[in-house]
């Protein structure tokens, strides 16, 4: 075991601590040698989420009681709440610089200070980590990953909605300007937090959008759409919650730039991904379904021509609790820390 | 009991069916003497569908079995399969034409003999019914409907996608080439027939598209939204498969046309439906959830402005088994029968 | 309206609350003019239900506003929590001793003060109104729940056990010693409390038992078996959660008393329920299916013999929300104003 | 690759199938060579269930069309229907008489052929076969299956009950003819069949109990619990279906024999599962939920004291479609070809 490199889990009661724990409890190069939960400090992990219960795991600490410099750590996994992140993280990187770290809150994910503070209503608190951090998006910032310290682990959504449109925008094949991502994401993404609207009773057998016109997310969106398309890009997006647990599916309406077919832009995207573990695009005219990447580590895509000349539907799927949050912060880790991209993340989807 | 009208249900062993039963046993005016359902004649309809065991109600019979002139039938729903249809009710017509019908299949809603063989791949078996029917959107046919002898009800998407937008197109404050309907609907949209992706293992905790670029309902929006624009109009619309039994919920993304704003839009919907029953405009800026119409013949609407200057986007929802089919069938057979419009589909949505 | 009783639902903002507005809306005898929800006062009851705001009721209010004299309720439901109730219905009764009442919570549920104070540790605050209260399961105390000023409507796991089995005790067929009652509910029946343990990702897609061997529904039960038996029987009793809304299935084994088959269970079972509106005994040897309950104010009930040579398998089943609370209170309702039993609660299930 | 071992898969296009192909892909010391299912013939696994797409596995090929000697398989899991499966193993093994087999279906789980005609209706197709099979509950006959060429492979009801109540039969620690079993399962557990009662709106919001009474796996559980206790026991025995994918509960109750309390239970437990890696006592008093074991292998047992004086309720649970069919097979596997027997069914479970 003493070669194993060490690792924390920040927020480790969280649904997406819990997703991490699961991958890394079968992932051969690392070891689980903290986790915090401040609320919960004390008490053994098992107690919090008792599918772990039968595991050899650390107790749950408050952050407070660690000691970043002697606790000599390989990376954490930063899985802590909006705002808090920032304090966290920058004492931890200030006492132990070594210590690599994958944050998993939004905290990091804007490179421009003023469009943090138009989103989030305040300035950054820690603005040269903020410059520092790198955008995790692995199949777009592979190689600057490789070599940073902290990486930003990308939204869900945004995964979802950047896998397929990126590389369009970057060959220039659609039209930046018409873009409707209407969105959908099983209840998962909303984490752990108790309130009235996530209770069973108000989630199941229904369905609704939510944050119409006004998501968080978007900025997020237009700072990678923008890059990509080299001019600023607005794209029209809707988030809705489904009555389920895990899942991510974005339905993304485009029109083809300079005469380009749906074919076209299947073709672009093939090409794209043709050596990526963890995107699949489909053949033209399929569309994938959430339930085929449930637990996995997978995006699918689709392609199909719209009735509509010139115009195109793609489908994207992932499971925002794997892709869109923890296989994704552990892909980041394997970069980090130099292992094989897919080590302890190639699992198939659990169907049905 | 004896002034009561009397009622016929062809079809009554699909959920279509049932749901019509649910309603009209509670219908003070009009009494169920006919149920028909081929594969299971003979039986009780308790055996069929057990809640309805507790009740009083004529046997199944088959359609063969059925004396149309004798029966001296009021109203006829007919709720079977395409193509069936037509031959039956061409033979009930003419057997008994006092008989009324409104028939909840696609088979009466396209007017245009042309449209129909592009989009079912064959002429019109009943040509002149064809021509007769009238178009059963109560909100914008009423008039029409109190006369007519044959109704074609609406089917679900499309009613959830008409009454948002009819209204917008009517009054020319949107740009008609640049709508996009992303729908969303539950399991029993596709009614009760064996298939292996209806099964439970195939639909629940999952979500995919369906029909992407080419589903059948689209000729019916496409007649409807043209003659509300008075010129062709062809939408991008893309249904998908909730994991939930009931509820359809639209999201719509339009264009304000010569400076109309979101509000603008939602006043004109707000005028428009001042006094109906059964549809429901949110406040500006509020979008509704398909639970809160569950089993209810409401429709509700919210209006939302995008964040990208001279865009809105709408959200409505429905129950596609009651405002979405059997609901609306019966606010048909009120207008049709002389009854108040409301008479036995005023129950509150059933949440949760 | 004027002729119309006045109604008066305290903790409208609950599920049981919703339950009984949505029943009573369509009870042509009574009319809603008191809605409290302390919370919630000042609200709409549209902004806390939104399947209500197209219905014109009246506007939330705190308990502490109402002027119980002037009010002159006819009837008042209590959907209140444990203790608040008895505080509440005391300071009701003395000021507005016309006003009755049909208590909901499992305040009065208990008849001897000693049960009372050992199930919830405490004496009881209301101890003449616990003598006066009548014990609301119709099918055993319509007489008595006729002339009552307050009744104590039955919890939803002891109606659904109680149903099966009060005709079998009383006739002493089945031995009073070894009665299992594995009970399993849909979520509504924990009310809209915001709890972890509620959250949509923690109930969806398991199942888990809970409160085994000491739930406070066992008072219930012993009071009401150990009445019906003539002795004292305490039975095993486990209740669990299923992961959907409504519905309540209690799987019952009994041994049958000198010589009594399962057959003769049915038929004690089939008389006694006869001429119930609200009972249904199923052919013996089927058992019933939630779903087919759903929303309606039916139990049914199915009686099997087991392989096991004297012994019998019950199945019973009632929607939680309706004939396992606010159905049933609205049924006690019509009995306590002379109202026919059945008036605004006979709508079949809703299935699908 | 070379040292792999070489697997195949009989009725690969069926539920249990499918998870044997995702735990085997991610097991480090075998590879899967064939795939068959008749009716799929000639397609990719992939067409059939999509979350294999990504992967590089064989074509699904017909049974008819497999040479066995020449395929040298190291070891078959046969997962084809009843009936079939005789027929197909007999050919298989005297052709292939090396190669091991794991059968996943019921038809070498009995003994005794007298008992098997009288659940089955007709005599064993292949007794010789029935007579060498072991039954693979590997914590009870690890010995056996390590040896064994075939293995029957058990139920996931029969497990998840034998599990918790052989170690107390042998121990004569409870009342044999007391036994009550109530038992709640996913819908996986029926397999991919196309029938209505399992489509997604006849299953889903709802609960019933079926095979009351009478149900086929009640022969396994005899045969078992008989063994262990050293004399004929029969049980109450009662399935449901759960609407939810995977996991399966049973909530038994017992009483103590001889003076043994529930502690008393709970310690034998305990100690005959100390060492197990696939059985988890909870600490006593706690009981299990199905969603902490989803697509683990693992089972988790609760022991609560009833509140009737000597009684005691057990409950366990496991994930039907892992420990209660293809993660048990491979556990068998493992114990068969020499393995750890951990190998590729160590991940934890998916929660949420």
């Amino acid at each position: 075991m003493g070669t194993k490199k060490k690792i924390g889990i920040l927020g480790a009661s969280g649904y997406t601590g819990a997703e991490l724990v699961r991958l890394l409890l079968r992932h051969p190069k690392v070891e689980i040698v903290l986790l915090t939960a401040d609320r919960k400090a004390g008490l053994p992990l098992g107690e919090v989420f008792p599918q772990f219960a039968p595991y050899d795991l650390p107790r749950l600490v408050s952050i407070d009681e660690v000691d970043w410099a002697t606790a000599a750590l390989d990376l954490v996994f930063c899985a802590l709440p909006h705002a808090t992140t920032q304090k966290v993280l920058k004492d931890l990187i200030a006492k132990a610089p070594d210590t690599k770290v994958v944050d998993l809150s939004a905290d990091f994910r804007l490179e421009d200070p003023a469009a943090y503070a138009k989103w989030y209503g305040h300035d950054h608190h820690a603005p040269e980590l903020q410059k520092e951090a790198v955008y995790g998006l692995v199949e777009v910032y592979r190689r600057d990953i490789k070599k940073a310290r902290l990486v930003a682990n990308p939204g869900c959504y945004t995964s979802c909605a950047q896998l397929p449109l990126i590389p369009l925008l970057k060959a220039k094949a659609i039209e930046p300007d018409e873009i409707v991502v209407d969105a959908k994401s099983g209840v998962t993404g909303a984490g752990r937090s108790v309130k009235e609207e996530m209770l069973f009773t108000e989630v199941s057998e229904g369905f609704h959008a939510y944050g119409v016109g006004h998501h968080r997310h978007m900025s997020e969106l237009d700072q990678e759409f923008s890059k990509a398309a080299g001019k600023p890009v607005v794209v029209s997006f809707t988030p809705h919650l489904l009555p389920m647990n895990r899942g991510l599916l974005s339905t993304i309406y485009v029109r083809g730039r300079r005469g380009k077919t749906a074919q076209d832009l299947h073709e672009i995207l093939t090409k794209a991904y043709a050596q990526e573990a963890f995107v699949h695009v489909l053949p033209f005219g399929k569309t994938p379904q959430t339930r085929h990447v449930r637990g996995s580590n997978m995006t699918c895509i689709g392609v199909v021509a719209d009735r509509i000349e010139g115009r195109a539907i793609l489908v994207s799927v992932l499971d925002n609790m794997t892709k869109g949050a923890s296989g994704q912060a552990v892909q980041n880790m394997n970069l980090m820390l130099g292992f094989a991209e897919t080590t302890g993340i190639d699992q198939p989807a659990m169907f049905p």
